[in-house]
């Protein structure tokens, strides 16, 4: 059996995994995302009520920012920062005796959605979390394909837009500025003059048939759109998965972004590529996490 | 031996290749693109002679345009429209009785380069030909990545400025429009309020220290560097090579697109990638198409 933990700016989740099976879940609201001891302890809390009496073979931790998976370091996560820079692996391996293994948790979607979920068919699956921030993960023959430096998929900050937003990042027009939850919330206000509070609103409203609602969907799909063309164009994926809070919107969002992404794929060929919305939920990171591996 | 050919919208190149050693170059200008007949015979005589009286194991083909590597197809090339959707391989081998592959000349350019040239010393390599056209392959382990359609490194056409300039394609704002020969044209245009004959003025005017001509490739290195984040962002290579006819400009473009490169990449180990100038020369893709195989 195998623990799975997705380790992010607000909650805790993790699973218990027998192979394919889902025999548990659990999900922990971190008490102080700014103090490392608390958020250990609670990290211990989780692996502790997943595994009792149960023996298990590894854990494996999606963690809400960037990982240097070689080594096994936490680099430095802006919604975790005081998780910066640590071993975290090595950490909860000494107290536990259990095998560890930390990754990033787009890379940990990614898998799990490319073995369980929209993906399970597919070779080549990218995988596209759009939330507070927007990350990504690629995916080859069911394996993580990590780049030279461990930082492949950091898709959030692509340019699409050089003289555009600026960006949390500093720089100017990245993907993120436009389809975060911040991005989609000045596109409402552009379009409706006022700010509006939260999305799940605006989620609501394009349900129930309001076109203003629905149009900021079309014009925050279309950026998304554009963003995906500029991943197929580099990479080639077979298939696309997109999960995060935003994708509540549903078609809303996915029907303008598909729309933009093929008239913006240049190779005929490479049109024929597939865009899903994620299939597992909120547990998909934690339960991607039980895939990981180090050889 | 083995024989490489690049068949371009101008020339067809060829080498003649034993192992890593080239033991014969050639280069015929193509009399008619527009004249499929013409141009067969020219690959004929182009393989003619490179193979007097060799015993030839194998010829590679590296086409200036899409090509369906899996089905050995040449698609749609925008500057050889008269092979559009010929077999070519077939064509050739059935008449010589030798095995042919044919590719993209850009994943042939960053094979050659990933096994002989600037990238020789690294795993993951992404080649970029700057040109009429812009173009770009991976190579990992010293194989083409080719994606699930055969259209991984599309990248001349990836959207940089969404609301920018109309780029051949159709679409607005692609990286091409910005770096290709007619979009540096038309940076020097801006800059000079004047038109230019051809960038090799501009290349001499800005090797003898001429400012106006150093801000034109700069406007332009930054063009290229937002681009080449882009790349590094989201498939984290640990080198990209760059080649093509624009490269004469050498480090008065390389320079400014390194930093603007770098000032853009998120992740701050992929910050760590090079950029180095190709090193090969003309016949890179000629060489790199000897390297094919298809199993």
């Amino acid at each position: 059996m195998v623990i799975g933990l997705d380790v992010g700016g607000t909650n805790i989740k993790g699973v218990l995994m027998d192979g394919n099976k889902v025999l548990k879940k659990t999900k922990f609201r971190i008490k102080s995302r700014k103090d490392k001891k608390i958020i250990l302890t609670q990290i211990f809390d989780c692996i502790e009520k997943l595994r009792k009496f149960k023996k298990i073979k590894k854990i494996g931790i999606a963690i809400a920012g960037p990982v240097d998976f070689q080594r096994q370091k936490i680099l430095n996560p802006p919604n975790l920062i005081a998780l910066s820079n640590l071993y975290l692996g090595k950490v909860i391996q000494k107290k536990l005796g259990i095998k560890v293994i930390i990754e990033h948790d787009a890379n940990c979607f990614a898998l799990a959605e490319a073995n369980w979920g929209a993906g399970k068919k597919y070779r080549s699956v990218f995988g596209v979390t759009l939330g507070t921030g927007v990350g990504g993960g690629m995916v080859v023959n069911k394996k993580i394909y990590h780049g030279a430096h461990g930082s492949s998929g950091e898709i959030g900050h692509i340019t699409i837009e050089k003289n555009g937003r600026k960006c949390s990042c500093g720089n100017y027009g990245c993907l993120e500025a436009y389809i975060n939850d911040v991005g989609i919330k000045k596109i409402a206000k552009d379009i409706l003059k006022r700010n509006i509070d939260s999305l799940r609103t605006l989620d609501d409203l394009a349900k129930n048939g309001n076109k203003l609602a629905i149009k900021i969907y079309e014009k925050a799909g279309r950026y998304l759109g554009i963003g995906l063309a500029n991943i197929v164009d580099t990479i080639d994926p077979e298939i696309i998965v997109i999960g995060g809070g935003i994708m509540r919107a549903g078609k809303f969002i996915l029907n303008p972004a598909r729309k933009e992404m093929k008239k913006n794929i240049l190779s005929r060929s490479a049109k024929r590529v597939k865009l899903y919305k994620a299939k597992l939920g909120k547990f998909a990171g934690a339960m991607g996490a039980t895939l990981l591996d180090k050889t």
